[in-house]
């Protein structure tokens, strides 16, 4: 597909160091912009109204992120091809993983009926403004469907060898599952546990955020790298749990300056995050008792409840256990590494990334 | 993929001859049952939530239905091959698109908040039983969402020649915008227009009932027919617009152990229709302003007011208008088919479901 930044790139190339490469992620965003401006037309001759529900999908799309799938997918190309293999035909791959986020934020958005995503109103909020909530939540389940037929369109023009689909596809299938497991524990959190929490972060997060993307690139190098393959895994399972782990904290104690959410947003949704399984599992009977008593909002600013309940969290000795488990799992993940034959830039990317994707915010 | 049901069936054939070959949909039944069967026992391996999770999509894809668009597809292939090919190699693809029309149904119910679907309680209803109206809207959402994977994963099984995706993506995209401009003119009535109601009609039914579904057919048979192709647009769009201006005509008047909707569904929910949209352009004064007040519900039996505004939609002589623009339309779907090169027992099957797909029901 016709990608002007990166062809206009081709020759100074994507830098082979550091593990988010600053033009990948122009080159990226290139290819969504110039395959969203086509669909968007082609939407849009068939009647304006089409149009502006197409716009709204691509500027959601456009507006993140870290686009940290298509950046581990990247790395899991080039891990296997080395750094001389030139990006321009599995570009598009990259960023139909992108596009698949965008669904899958979307529909979590709605489903979580959260107000804002990045910093910005959700698309059913967007939409609400027009014609109410509940033309809100079907525009944005529409904007989610879009985004991952779209995102199947995308990846159709990539060079995909023989096997890209099916990682793909079972990507998609755990990023579905883990999240009816996420809507099940918030909708029965007593029956939930440390353990259940875990196994949503392995589906919802580590498998479709780090494992399958690496698995995903390696798969379009065509080459087949049993080692990779398991070490791409391993890394992937246990940076993901540690990235989800980091997001416990985050949605409790982040600053919502750098998070994009309120302040607290897993508490006042009663998520029951690993942290918050881990803190009821630790805490004594006086805090356990504030753990199910403090959630009690104050209605004035919402935020006082929210306070008292974090201090207990904290008191129980459950952050400090998460900031362990954290460590040893981006340990693990590095580890798993280094007995996989993987071009040296990568590995340093990865190495660098654990760290990144899962380090305490200043 | 094994297929028992067909390879059973193997030497007695599907019968080539009339509109819905019962064996034909015995074996799309087959294929989504085996299918579905692996990818509920491989969901249920990870969790039993997930198999319950998984179960219950699956028993929403079995429970249906005319099959429409996998007998349209057949169809359409079998137009371009002739008698003597076998089906084996692109049923998946067929079966693929009854699991396409499940995410479809599923978002659509969730957006429509209908209770009942085929005679069943819809998938948010089965869901929200367990943990309520919230929990039961976002299981149903991530149940489309898997079945709209899943059909990927089957369609992926098919022999699917160049062009077969673009067309189904096509289509994808079409019921996706025709579903968009059908919840707007839900949210907007006042808006709306005999005209939207046809564009409405065009991209959500004709095209991805019927039209659609022939090409996909067409392009399964990797034969390059551009005249069978143009005739498969022209019947496509023709027989799929008057097959929902029947919806809509059983929308008001239609017998609900025959639709397995409610009696006067479409005027409960203010669906500006076709049919209501030119009642409102043929009323007079005095049948407008009935039009615009009878739709007052009796709250004792929600029954009162339905009726007597059904009344007043044939007062206006707008049914009588439908039933006319129907069977125009049946007569230019059939004619579109006489001049292309088509295999006969498809033209005349093809012939037949139009008029069977349009037909006032008894």
């Amino acid at each position: 597909m016709a990608n002007d930044t990166l062809e206009g790139n081709r020759h100074r190339g994507i830098p082979r160091q550091g593990a988010t490469p600053h033009s990948l992620i122009h080159a990226i965003q290139g290819t969504l912009a110039d395959f969203l401006a086509a669909q968007t037309a082609s939407l849009d001759s068939i009647d304006p109204e089409l149009g502006g529900f197409a716009r709204t999908a691509r500027d959601l799309v456009l507006a993140g992120g870290k686009r940290l799938r298509p950046v581990f997918a990247y790395w899991g190309w080039r891990g296997a091809v080395g750094e001389d293999e030139p990006i321009e035909p599995v570009l598009p791959a990259f960023a139909a993983l992108e596009l698949m986020h965008t669904f899958a934020l979307v529909h979590d958005d709605v489903m979580d009926e959260s107000d804002t995503r990045r910093g910005h109103p959700t698309a059913h909020r967007i939409f609400g403004r027009r014609n109410g909530e509940r033309f809100g939540s079907s525009a944005a389940i529409l904007v989610g469907d879009l985004c991952l037929v779209w995102a199947d369109q995308l990846l159709a023009r990539a060079r995909a060898p023989q096997g890209v689909r099916s990682v793909y596809d079972r990507m998609r299938v755990e990023a579905i599952a883990g999240q009816y497991l996420d809507v099940l524990g918030e909708a029965e959190p007593e029956s939930w546990s440390v353990e259940r929490a875990l196994l949503v972060a392995r589906h919802k997060t580590a498998s479709y955020t780090i494992q399958r993307p690496l698995q995903f690139g390696l798969a379009l190098s065509g080459l087949a790298h049993p080692e990779i393959d398991l070490a791409y895994g391993q890394y992937g399972l246990a940076v993901g749990e540690a990235f989800q782990l980091r997001d416990d904290l985050l949605g409790v104690y982040g600053d919502p300056s750098v998070t994009g959410k309120p302040a607290g947003d897993d508490l006042r949704s009663g998520k029951p995050t690993a942290l918050l399984m881990l803190a009821r599992r630790l805490a004594s009977p006086a805090q356990r008792e504030a753990l199910d008593t403090a959630g009690a909002v104050n209605p004035a600013d919402g935020s006082g409840g929210l306070l008292e309940k974090a201090q207990v969290i904290t008191d129980t000795g459950a952050p400090a256990r998460l900031e362990a488990m954290i460590q040893e799992r981006v340990a693990d993940g590095i580890a798993a590494l280094a007995g996989a034959p993987l071009h040296e830039d990568a590995r340093a990317a990865l190495i660098e990334l654990a760290v990144r994707a899962t380090h305490r915010p200043a």
